[in-house]
């Protein structure tokens, strides 16, 4: 299996709505992708590693895949939707990667 | 419930052991900590979001826990011992960061 991470970096007054994405950006990519996404979290930023320092990622979710084709296949087709959704809870742009989970 | 992010930088050239990151540091992670971890996921990067661009992070592990002053109470007192089991598979340094978990 493999995972799509999609990571926002936390930028002092960047606008992020975490109940947006919650709410309305992840469920539109799990309805368009179907079972191309077996499931996915979503986490919200609240520390670094560091005492007092703040985290990296303001917010970050994982979409979780048999395979990268299947990803890929799932995604390609709607990525234009997907991705014009994103304005709707933040200008930040993402990190992505993708990768093996190893323990699950 | 919260997450602790531990993200290794993708360094050119640098080493990282897989086998030993997944067979022996996070059991022992596991171990020392007991229930303070609920469960714990690794990751390997593959590739980033472009096509041929490379992970941000070659590898991840994510321990999840009931609170934030639940992993503290669990990983402190053996921080010495873990940390010092890094050089064993890696002389990279993490990234760490502290997430809710909006959706688990």
């Amino acid at each position: 299996m493999i995972k799509v991470s999609v990571m926002y970096p936390n930028t002092p007054g960047a606008r992020f709505d975490h109940d947006y994405y919650r709410d309305k950006h992840m469920p539109l990519v799990k309805a368009r992708m179907g079972e191309s996404c077996k499931y996915y979290t979503v986490d919200r930023g609240i520390a670094g590693g560091a005492p007092g320092a703040p985290p990296t990622y303001v917010a970050m979710c994982h979409i979780f895949s048999e395979t990268v084709e299947t990803f890929q296949a799932g995604f390609g087709p709607h990525a234009e939707e997907i991705l014009g959704d994103i304005p709707n809870y933040t200008e930040l742009s993402p990190v992505m990667q993708i990768s093996e989970v190893v323990v699950g």
